[in-house]
């Protein structure tokens, strides 16, 4: 390596995760020298065989479409991928181990957030506040007054919830859920030693004993288009179906004709396949609550992203160990 | 009394409550001699003039103007009012004590939806789901994706929640924002010794050492207007206030202008003063969340209701103490 010690290390940036495109972007360019692709007119492998054969760092948003040996193949000096999402099913962690790349991805600091939306999307749903905020500020309210003219809503109180997928988010999503008084069960490979709520190893007995699924889990080979027509005929048709995991978990051309017939009560889902392409079919259903895959937008989360992707960078040039490795190198 | 003790007993109902405009109304039918003075073209004094003369029992809507000794004066046999709400202020009690007459109302059946909607309301200001669910269903996800056109959301864990009332609702949304991790303390007329949250005499001070306020307390003489301009200065222009109690509760005309000024960050609110009055000002700003008054608007919640106003007339007509009193006759 003959890396100028005086000068900032270099970090190649692939997505770019959406905190490059707030005031955060200026903090990491006075810490490192960012190689910003985006802003190049060269296409994307031309730039990394013209600008990036000796970086040793590359930063990994949740939008890059997938980082795999056609990439890697341009970066021969790579020795970390620091991805700002959870989930890295968008990155080849694999072939990663195999070229000795390490991994570090943002854990659980999104965990509280994520399942803050979850929550949120679910009473939004069962209670009707998107459409009763509509009805309100659309001025029926005033003129008609309620009554007759507003459909009762669901309790949350007391139902069963399913959760697929009891990690992090599963589990922060589980602990708000207790303090509304429902009853958690949960899916997932393993059942899980440190938690006493009733297990199952198939999605579609876990939504049979249920009156609401939340989708937590990461997607791969085992979850894509987990969630099928089966498993929404037993949810039910007074079933509700929360996702802020992945679109793909869910076959979603069933989705879309279960929430049509009202063969399920409602979704409410921030995460879609083919996002940002929303099914038009969806579009005027008040019992669908859609949001733009935002569910880790805050401030506070954007803070916490930033400090996290420096401190795996930081580590990771002085030959410390990663803050949050998914693999060590 | 010379009642037929082989006809059900005739009730009175004044409001009337929003569950005799569903198929409830049947079902108090089948069991009561109900008389409907908005069915009736007299005016409602010359109503009970005419019919209620030796009606015993009344239930009451919480929409019932109010019920005073001008409408009492007229129903002369009364013994019992049961009341469909939890706030008691539309029923002058003291007079109804002075003439012996019981009062049942809704006690804590409706807290825990009251409280779900609370902790829906405040997701949905800070996580602006209202606003995300029109910006994807009005297309400009799909046109524009979120990149830089979607304002950052704020975190709803570890938040400062003060809780204005700690009756049975403050309680409830207390035990579901404590799973958020978030940090509770409560103003009141007296400190409660069944909870250990920090109390504060003072809502001004309450508001200065809070990012969010919950107002969960009954509306009467001393928490009319309890929200004045300088409790919302206290809050300040991070802060966010929902009002899942009365709208009279707020000084509104000071809440409109503060939100119209960016000087608090916004609200959540179920009640207006003069409901279903709306400000026009408020209208088009997307970090107010309106909802019709509808707190406890659920299917579950209107069938308990049914068998609590039931349960407590059954009880009056067979000299069984009643199942919620609010005052004993």
């Amino acid at each position: 390596m003959d890396e100028d010690v005086h000068s900032p290390p270099e970090v190649i940036v692939l997505g770019p995760p959406d905190i490059f495109r707030t005031e955060y972007e200026k903090l990491f360019d006075d810490k490192f020298r960012i190689l910003k692709p985006w802003q190049s007119p060269l296409p994307l492998q031309q730039f990394l065989q013209t600008h990036a054969q000796k970086t040793r760092a590359a930063v990994c948003g949740g939008s890059f479409k997938y980082l795999g040996s056609e990439i890697l193949d341009h970066l021969p000096s790579l020795g970390v991928v620091v991805s700002s999402a959870v989930g890295l099913d968008h990155i080849d962690v694999q072939e990663c181990r195999c070229r000795g790349i390490a991994v570090a991805y943002a854990s659980t600091i999104f965990s509280p957030d994520v399942a803050d939306l979850a929550v949120g999307l679910l009473i939004d749903v069962l209670r009707r506040i998107t459409a009763a905020n509509r009805f309100v500020k659309s001025g029926i309210w005033q003129a008609k007054s309620i009554e007759g003219s507003y459909p009762l809503a669901t309790k949350l109180s007391h139902k069963r919830v399913g959760i697929v997928g009891l990690g992090s988010i599963g589990q922060e999503v589980a602990k708000r859920l207790e303090a509304f008084d429902c009853k958690i069960s949960y899916q997932s490979r393993n059942m899980k030693s440190s938690v006493s709520y009733p297990f199952y190893s198939d999605a579609r007995e876990l939504a049979a004993k249920s009156d609401i699924l939340i989708l937590c889990c990461a997607l791969n080979d085992q979850t894509y288009h987990l969630i099928t027509k089966d498993v929404l005929e037993a949810l039910g048709n007074q079933g509700v179906i929360i996702n802020v995991a992945r679109g793909a978990i869910i076959d979603q051309k069933e989705l879309v004709r279960f929430l049509q017939g009202g063969r399920i009560a409602g979704a409410g889902l921030d995460v879609l396949e083919n996002e940002p392409h929303v099914p038009p079919e969806i579009l005027e259903l008040d019992n669908v609550v859609l949001s733009p895959h935002f569910a880790v937008y805050t401030e506070e989360s954007f803070r916490d992203s930033y400090e996290l992707i420096v401190g795996n960078l930081d580590a990771f040039f002085s030959n410390q160990p990663l803050l949050s490795p998914f693999l060590m190198q």
